[in-house]
């Protein structure tokens, strides 16, 4: 039976576990990312040759894959490391970051798919793109909005068996026939590179720690506290620099409560 | 007939652009570059596989290519890159990190320096290495000052069709007859790193945007407004690491009242 | 003869010579080390191709090579330019990066150590996988003390001829029959990603500056100012986030005085 998200609960077991994280992701996310999974108080790895991806993943309580810069070695290492985690049980989320940007994405965005991620996280742009194999035609910026793509998600999610989280303005996050929308966050988190590829390797961490493996209830809170930390972080910034450091604090001395109110429930299907 | 430049009305253009720069720079620069467009207000794209750099370029209103930690498939991804902005006409940056460091560099400077950039962006030391093919022995630090080097940039710029942007203590920007000399900056941007291939960024988001292809008097607002920001960021600063934060906050929110006195022709020639 | 560390002085030669170090270090790290080298006084260079990485040893005064995010041209290179190194007596600094992770980290690691660093830098999970080719399963953190490795160092450190630094919670440094506690430091150190790779940079820069020659000396300086400058810098940081700048401001503003007494000399052996 499926249960409730429970945000606070949820960050209490990640911070008490701190899960060890395995990162193949992109070169502009590398050191944003390792700092978001270090306040949150999980255990970042990154590694991305053929001759260790299997050996990192089988550590890790979760891996995250993000195609953000690919080139071919790393997308065989990809492809290895998604094979590693699907053949153990091992939760891996997927970042399709500007999947509709180029043909080459496509193609790899399409290979990780086989593999059966757990949560599949983008912006609006990439979550259509991926449902409808048409892309966008721009760079990593959404020109959608979530809730314009919210019914290609719940698509999505149920064609794949992945949970499918859209995040922007407005955060969805779905399974198919469940649905949550998450309230909070910022425009000033678009103004810092890397904070939605950090928010993958958040989700990876509140999955690789979920009660009952509910990743759908684990990835709500994962969006829960960040959609949070980013709404009270903007209160205290000047701009995107102030807001970066912020953020990283806030993240570090979140506290769970309350942190539910920012979940609501989509009408069933 | 040339325009003179105009930093207020530049940035404004390029803030409700929002321009996507395709970016294939170094690994140090890779997020302070990004974070430093964002702030801006222009949309940073990094992507450097042969198999997607023409289809990035393509879907971009400039490229920029920074030499900085080259090797042979990312030399070759520029070239492709480089060689795709030249045919369709699109505006691009080089930076030539280091490039007096090691022959490696120069030799793959050479072969940029051949697809005719819009813009040459470098330190006053990479400048006269790239105009007397003589390397200055030391690493990306500037030995040289602007003023040194004036002769040899308008001399580079009337070489090779590319406006040349000499920046460190002094800034000087020419296309050869015409020149500008650029006030403002702090000591402090020269510890923080990436600050100067951030700017290379930076200049190509107002090149993609120039009014009449003016890429000579973009480059001078492009070099204003970082000026302009440095100095300001600087006021409130304790240090290398406050001053980074400070240097967004002050980017995301610069005005263009006053840019214009930071830019001083120099005599024509 | 063995002089006694002296920080202060130390610390007033690296920021009077501003040393050029050559660093191939991993994606994580490359901006973090960066700007640490620059806000203690150093002057950074990154290159990674075997086209380059002699040419770029040879105009260091040192080199640092940290295996954290390793592959196979990746290797080469560290191994060329560690023989690089080896041949012209340039010091160089060796960061094993979660060599107990997995077997290719291993290898790599074990070829580089024929290469005789200067100093060995880890934590003490790291210092014991290499002491005991035996790995400790985990990722990057430490999952050991210090002191509970303390005697593996000094062993490391006689079979090698590197000096041996183990930094943590307790810091200990050594060439065998000689040590050193360092005291300092804070837990938000470890919040914050690639402190530990970019204090492998910071040794390295007092290495290269070393009076006598005398590595030992000049390693425990170098931890003597880093755990200064993090103890300090936590006096005003609300996380990891404003922790970071301080830490910069801090290393920029640091002062000699009273920086011995974070030394203590264990008894010799």
């Amino acid at each position: 039976m499926p249960s409730e998200p429970n945000p606070g609960a949820d960050l209490a077991r990640v911070r008490d576990t701190a899960p060890l994280i395995h990162n193949i992701t992109n070169l502009v996310a590398m050191t944003p990312m390792a700092n978001v999974l270090l306040a949150l108080g999980a255990s970042p790895a990154m590694g991305h040759a053929r001759e260790e991806v299997a050996d990192l993943t089988a550590l890790a309580g979760a891996l995250t894959v993000n195609i953000g810069t690919p080139s071919p070695h790393w997308a065989e290492a990809m492809a290895e490391a998604a094979a590693a985690a699907e053949a153990s049980g091992t939760p891996w989320v997927l970042d399709p970051v500007a999947v509709g940007a180029t043909p080459y994405r496509r193609r790899i965005a399409g290979e990780l798919l086989a593999r059966r991620p757990t949560v599949i996280r983008g912006n609006a742009s990439e979550i259509r793109s991926l449902a409808a194999e048409q892309g966008s035609g721009r760079g990593v910026d959404s020109t959608e909005s979530t809730r314009a793509v919210a019914e290609e998600a719940r698509r999505l999610a149920e064609q794949t068996g992945s949970v499918v989280a859209v995040t922007g303005e407005a955060d969805l996050v779905t399974d198919g026939p469940r649905a949550f929308w998450v309230h909070g966050g910022h425009p000033l988190m678009a103004r810092v590179t890397a904070l939605g590829c950090a928010l993958t390797g958040v989700v990876a961490a509140f999955v690789a720690t979920a009660e009952d493996d509910d990743a759908l209830a684990a990835t709500a809170s994962a969006l829960a506290c960040y959609a949070a930390a980013g709404e009270r972080a903007a209160e205290h910034a000047c701009g995107p620099g102030s807001f970066a450091g912020h953020f990283l604090d806030t993240l570090y001395g979140l506290t769970g409560e309350g942190l539910e109110a920012r979940l609501q429930a989509a009408a069933p299907r």
